[in-house]
């Protein structure tokens, strides 16, 4: 029998909410619960405000999927990005690991995940067909695919791929390799022999 | 130099308040605020609501500490608990765990922390001083400490069995030693050497 741990309907409510964000389970979010209501005016209910003023004013950019107050997003609207190169990631978390790095400057297009016969995935599930329109922009040189380097994100990639292959652009992909850092001994087989294949002149 | 992931005020601030709560570092935060977006009505506002309510209506009870919405909180005004015995724990959670195992059946006495000469933890700092005004009532037959078997737990315990010794009742802790369904094999030498002093007759 399952017993609620503070025998108090708020509470036990809360704890429930907080066990369904991924990383907390039931015990951490009880944790969580005490530490919040510890921190009631520093953490507790500024925590409460920004939930609800995100849950109201953030929303996916109506061209490229990113979240952001604005529509268009901050990128779309930019004058300072390039026009002629759109980097295609599967999820908004991707946008942010590439806009962390500082070293594109182009333009990005949400998929929002990546094909699964398992899980049953289609391309119309996806932000494929968005993508194709924009493809049709004469200003248009590049698209980047860069969705993650799993047996999934690799399957997207090369739908993708196929659908673009009637337009008049450039369609590449991040390289694959040893990671910056990274020792040849900790590396799986794929990667070495991947890293093997692509090898360059010094 | 730290980038903001979002480049968005108010996305950012959720994601800094979100990787104060224990257990979520600054990447869960970011994969929290994603998830929590993607399901805005059936998360993301209940939480919002959620933490306010329980911002506003959970206090702490003035007999024994423990978190309710009522005061004094359902234990200590429940008609059902035995009044002449108080055990002692820790913090909230503990007084949880116990009431999840559903063995003991008195009252609690929330301490709020242990004694840390470290941390600047003094008595005054802690619910001894209330813990000894409910010492005083005549119908108390006995305190358990159930403070955790750290050191500081211990340190808090001693002190405390040394403020209760003037008190006409019983003081007894929890017992240590093997815990069910444990293997001697993975058990540490302090706890199979307390398990052994402490052997009872079959």
């Amino acid at each position: 029998m399952y017993k609620s741990p503070a025998n108090n309907n708020e509470l036990d409510h809360l704890i429930s909410l907080l066990s369904k964000i991924p990383g907390l389970g039931p015990r951490s979010a009880r944790r969580a619960a005490l530490q919040l209501i510890k921190k009631k005016d520093s953490l507790m209910r500024p925590l409460s405000s920004a939930l609800a003023s995100v849950a109201e004013n953030v929303h996916p950019c109506a061209i490229c999927s990113n979240l952001d107050v604005e529509n268009p997003c901050h990128i779309c609207d930019s004058t300072k990005r390039d026009r002629s190169i759109i980097c295609a990631i599967e999820d908004v978390s991707d946008l942010w690991a590439l806009e962390r790095s500082g070293s594109f400057r182009g333009l990005y297009h949400v998929i929002g995940g990546t094909l699964s016969a398992l899980d049953g995935v289609s391309p119309s599930d996806l932000n494929i067909n968005s993508l194709m329109d924009r493809a049709g922009d004469p200003n248009l040189k590049e698209v980047i695919i860069a969705t993650n380097a799993t047996v999934d994100g690799q399957t997207t990639a090369h739908y993708i791929t196929e659908q673009l292959k009637d337009f008049d652009i450039i369609v590449s992909r991040l390289a694959h390799g040893v990671p910056i850092g990274g020792e040849l001994d900790y590396l799986d087989d794929g990667t070495l022999t991947t890293a093997l294949n692509s090898r360059r002149p010094f």
